[in-house]
């Protein structure tokens, strides 16, 4: 996954200190993917997972719209060219304050999972379009969402009807399988309760329009994951299923699915080691960790492939940890990862498919180590 | 433990978003704390806990020392008023260079865990001292350091011995109990382990001077912990114990001992909501979460206090969370926290306890909101 350009670029710059490179060529091709995949969903990139200026400039030329969790995002978007009428502010959880700042830029679409969210919105963004989020099983995602977010669909309704009441756009329902989500029958389960809601709400004489069907596309890191495409159709086959003819407006949220493959991390290792002779693993302490925009290796959760320059050579199974003076900042410990026997001091590695998720999760001096650099080629 | 120069300054400057407010004095009165409960030892005050350059000043003038994570610490505790001698380069994961660097200003003590990092200091930091760090098993710490940090007691006479072969100065050993350690047999179990590493190797003409005690020197978060008082005279008894007449030079490493107390994070309620109308449990989230600066309630390990301008009135339990839209971003869920039932968006509460390990954990901008700021006053 690391691209020529990208190669190239560390090859020619030599950059002092862990990094990651992002190559604006395959985000181009992602979105264009997510077009051809589902040509009648609107894209609202999830600029959480990137929000590199230059990414965003990219995508707002490609019309690509934006879904956003703050207002500092919201200008982010604005900055780089995305008209007000292509954001939505994503955040169920919102300062009244924050809320009519946006309004004030001229956002009009919000989320919401609860009743005093809605109350908050009807008073400093009247007339808004307002969302509600469903919570969904997030079974078979790598990253599950717990129920943080949304409320069960008989709540929804409730929380639709009140937003109707105030004076506000019961505009339609999202949910989000659960990121790097593998289970095409993920978004049949939850279309399914989606309709649901539109058919309780249709009864009163509300109409909802639109199904925000949220992120969670997967980017491939170890192992091979469903194209673009694959998840195309079995959204338009939920989508008929459980709407009929008469299908509303959809939306979707990439954000990982975007730029997770487009990025490389540059380390190098700093010390490999054991704690006893006579210890089978061997433990490698790169210059990148937990604290320094790997914190998607929380619970291991997320196993990024790393490419050494190695490679080919025997292998066997190393504790892979950050550089910090924190005994959390551990990689793959649990589940050891093969690298070369004749891996040194001093290597250069590439952690893959680091696009998404890490320069913003970077702490801001960790133990006096500075964030996250970032070049985007 | 909101003082009440915190209260009064909160009160008068209003200031806006999540920040956190360090009372100097409560630093002031921590280290002399120390002083008296450990006369006999020098404390390197661990940078890493909070980096503030009024900490640093503070604890400079009063006659610390430092203990270092890495180049960019260094320079602090130097910018602070601290000269070379007083500061520890204590991170085991070190690269060549910075090695070199620190050497370059003036550093000349170092810890090491394997021969691999003796190696690279006799090579760009000759004549140094080196102290190797043992493992401990970390029982009865709330934040265990695992095996990440340290080698086998029997390993660190190789290590040391290799320092003495290379020129270095073979200094001591150092150990860490676990952070937040409440079990004071844990020291007495760590100093018997430093006494066979000086015992082996004054076997062979190798003698070593110092014991680096480490950190691990709670602060009162929910829980009881015993007084700086108490630690003293457990650690007085097991160096006695293992040492007799012969006592090392110690050094202590309090962080979280110095500061934790001194700090509190000022926060607002943005939403109380439930996911279902017949759910028990409420969901607060405040403006502040994991990724704002509160990383160590990762597994709920630490449990901070907090007060809410409804204390006092009937509670119930909520999960607590940050205000990211990340469902990681969860402080307390799986142990519920009790909460008023009349608290109010909107209102702003006190996190108490949060003056170490909060503001450099905060991560740079994720979903768009700024890292934790910081007030010392």
């Amino acid at each position: 996954m690391a691209t020529q350009r990208i190669l190239d670029f560390l090859a020619t710059r030599r950059p002092n200190g862990p990094c990651l490179v992002v190559d604006l060529d395959v985000v181009r091709d992602n979105f264009r993917a997510f077009e051809k995949a589902l040509p009648d969903s609107k894209i609202y990139y999830a600029v959480k997972a990137n929000p590199a200026p230059e990414i965003l400039r990219l995508l707002a030329a490609m019309g690509s719209s934006f879904d956003t969790a703050s207002v500092a995002e919201v200008e982010m978007a604005m900055d780089a060219g995305a008209p007000a009428d292509r954001i939505s502010f994503g955040n169920t959880i919102k300062k009244e304050r924050d809320i009519a700042r946006a309004y004030q830029l001229g956002i009009r679409l919000y989320a919401v999972d609860c009743v005093e969210e809605v109350e908050k919105i009807a008073r400093v963004a009247p007339g808004s379009r307002v969302f509600c989020r469903v919570l969904t099983d997030g079974e078979g995602a790598e990253w599950p969402l717990s129920r943080k977010f949304g409320c069960v669909p008989a709540m929804a309704v409730d929380v639709l009807r009140h937003a109707k009441n105030l004076g506000l756009d019961a505009y339609g329902v999202s949910f989000h399988v659960g990121s790097q989500q593998t289970d095409l029958s993920a978004w049949d389960r939850a279309l399914g309760d989606a309709k649901k809601v539109f058919a309780t709400l249709a009864e009163e004489g509300i109409v909802l329009k639109m199904v925000n069907m949220g992120g969670g596309f997967p980017t491939r890191y170890l192992k091979d994951v469903p194209a673009a495409q694959a998840y195309g159709q079995a959204i338009f086959s939920a989508l008929r299923k459980h709407f009929g003819n008469a299908l509303p407006e959809t939306i979707i949220e990439p954000g990982r699915g975007m730029v997770g493959n487009a990025g490389v991390i540059k380390s190098e290792v700093v010390l490999i080691s054991k704690k006893a002779d006579n210890d089978n693993v061997r433990w490698v302490f790169l210059d990148i960790g937990k604290f320094g925009g790997l914190a998607e290796t929380m619970d291991e959760a997320i196993r990024y492939p790393i490419v050494t320059p190695r490679d080919g050579s025997e292998t066997a199974p190393c504790v892979l940890a950050g550089p910090t003076c924190d005994s959390a900042d551990v990689l793959y410990e649990k589940t050891p990862y093969p690298l070369p026997l004749s891996l040194t001091i001093g290597d250069e590695v590439l952690i893959e498919g680091t696009g998404a998720y890490t320069t913003t999760y970077s702490a801001v001096a960790f133990n006096g180590f500075e964030p996250l650099r970032s070049y985007v080629i």
